[in-house]
């Protein structure tokens, strides 16, 4: 039985390691291991959320209703747009993007992303036979290359990922550099091509300045958010985008009825109303970034990159270590830190550590100090 | 911005009314309402299950792992089958539906569904660009009507869906039927095409006779299976597939990584290591079925149809009533039945019902008779 060429063209996906595995190798407790490798939130859950799945947990025996207007309400509040500009993804952004994907992508259209940027868009996309065509990332300037984009659009554009804070280096991407992209890719506007602008957001909070007052001028903007950062539910997987009414409706038509969990549902609910939860995580989150920047910047055989997001990106090319060699390091002591080697557009030379406590953020600092000789 | 052609062809789905609304719109209490339209177990989850979330709460701000090795293991052991063979879906069996759609449907494939069956591999199937081409199911007998399948299969075909026991008739599909059909599907056989014969056990633990032991004789088989119905967790969507390793690798190279929630995983395992919980609730369920068939038998103007299954489909062409009609007569006295007008391939004359808890189904058959004049 042969699977469809743009199937069997794809490598199988290597999953990160467990904390069992690291914990058996390199003989440290389970309990003990810090995870500075996935951008989550250190400090836990809202304890609403908690309270909200205790109280659902005798009916999970039951479908999740697939009326989620509610949640969609709340979404809506929260990010200043109206309940029919959401969709909400029971598998975090990723059902959300894969869903643009199923509801757009043709065999044969291009999707521009920026070097290096978040990988998974090119997982997603490559099974539907969409092509990517890369533009690039500025790393001496941490800024996007715009002229590397606007020379990329053309008429088989059909979708660009812009990720803002931009995963790994941690910079934002300006509205001056969104507009004429969103005019390039619009032919109402003289465009040469009507694409969708996906604009990620998913560490938004930790930045100032969303793009969604872009969506009253532009009905090509796609905004991603996730429940993942720094709403605290990552193991809950809930995401859920905003776009215009016409791309929300197309993509309800096939979007999975019944994927949120009923749990997942409860939490999203409860986490979205708990403003004082949200705006301490996104403090706490400030804080410890500024700490871990200050302490790596004092270091003299690195480079670390301002971030406006819960990660920051480190340059290792003075170290005489690969990413690969140091993220071992760590490991050794406990500490899972991401190799961005996988990332295409940057060399073996960066990896990127993630927010923490600050009692964690000192222990990886001393940890990088012994390491690195510092 | 204008969705894909096999997009814009699908009607938006509609979804299935809230508990809130009927209780709403029929002023009866939400807390009372019985629900026998969506196949679940009655009897709550596992309490093994409950355990493993709650020690798992603290840990939701994490990511799952990607890794689900354990569950896959405790599947294979459970289907008497290697972890080789088993892909775990994160939306229940939909996730799984949809990554074989993505996997092998190229556009203009045409699948098989005898009708009536389940509605939602269409659902599925279609904004891939796949045709449906429908065998039929002979409502008389209650048995898939072989030659309408057999006639069906032709070098155009790459998927069936054969559902056993089907939704919504109840009934088994034998292996001297599946055989046929498998070789008419495989080339190496002299078949006239290579497709996936897909083999729905959603409902398996309430009949006897899994159909695993094919495997062994054939490649091009696919077995679909939930943790939403006997294993009473409809609302955390777990589902798994059993098939060649060949297939389920194909498949892992583009599934998503991380949709299955971490309170998700630590349920499935809990459940389906919690043999005395799936061995009490089949049991009941059968007790249950038996006792909703027999009393519904002897009422004189419906038909019910003999079930293998956990839900009975019944037939009220004497009744006067439509099935729409006599599901608002149901949702008037605080009961949820399935009525069956959006199935193709049935007219306006069935609804279908789940099995209760007894005291439940008392409940039901009174008011069946109450609505019936019986």
């Amino acid at each position: 039985m042969k699977a469809r060429k743009a199937v069997e063209e794809i490598d199988p996906y290597v999953p990160g390691r467990s904390k069992e595995e690291i914990a058996q190798e390199f003989g440290v407790k389970k309990e003990d291991i810090i995870k500075l490798g996935s951008n989550e939130n250190p400090w836990g859950p809202s304890p609403k959320a908690l309270e909200a799945i205790k109280e659902e947990l005798n009916n999970i025996n039951r479908y999740p209703e697939s009326d989620v207007e509610l949640l969609k309400k709340e979404f809506a509040r929260y990010s200043n747009v109206k309940p029919e500009n959401i969709i909400i993804g029971g598998d975090g952004a990723d059902e959300i993007l894969d869903t643009l994907a199923k509801t757009f992508i043709e065999k044969g259209d291009e999707f521009i992303v920026p070097l290096p940027s978040y990988m998974y868009y090119e997982f997603l996309f490559k099974p539907y036979g969409a092509i990517p065509n890369y533009a690039k990332w500025n790393l001496e300037t941490n800024t996007l290359d715009l002229d590397s984009v606007l020379d990329a659009i053309n008429e088989k554009t059909k979708m660009l990922f812009l990720c803002s804070p931009n995963n790994p280096t941690g910079a934002l991407i300006t509205q001056d550099e969104f507009r004429p992209i969103l005019e390039k890719t619009n032919k109402s506007r003289g465009g040469v091509c009507d694409a969708i602008v996906v604009i990620d957001e998913a560490y938004v909070e930790y930045a100032e300045g969303t793009n969604v007052n872009l969506l009253e001028e532009y009905d090509n903007i796609f905004i991603i958010r996730t429940m993942s950062k720094v709403m605290g539910l990552a193991g809950m997987r809930i995401g859920y985008g905003i776009s215009s009414p016409e791309i929300i409706e197309y993509m309800h038509r096939i979007k999975p009825v019944f994927s949120l969990t009923k749990l997942s549902y409860v939490a999203a609910l409860a986490t979205i109303r708990d403003t004082e939860y949200i705006e301490e995580s996104i403090k706490k989150g400030i804080e410890s970034r500024e700490y871990l920047y200050n302490e790596i910047n004092k270091m003299k055989s690195v480079k670390v990159f301002k971030s406006y997001s819960n990660f920051m990106l480190i340059d290792i090319h003075n170290t005489g270590y690969t990413a690969a060699e140091l993220t071992r390091e760590f490991m050794k002591r406990g500490m899972i830190v991401r190799d961005c080697t996988s990332f295409k557009g940057i060399d073996e030379y960066y990896f990127r550590i993630s927010i923490c406590t600050l009692e964690e953020d000192k222990k990886f600092i001393e940890a990088m100090k012994d390491i690195l000789n510092e």
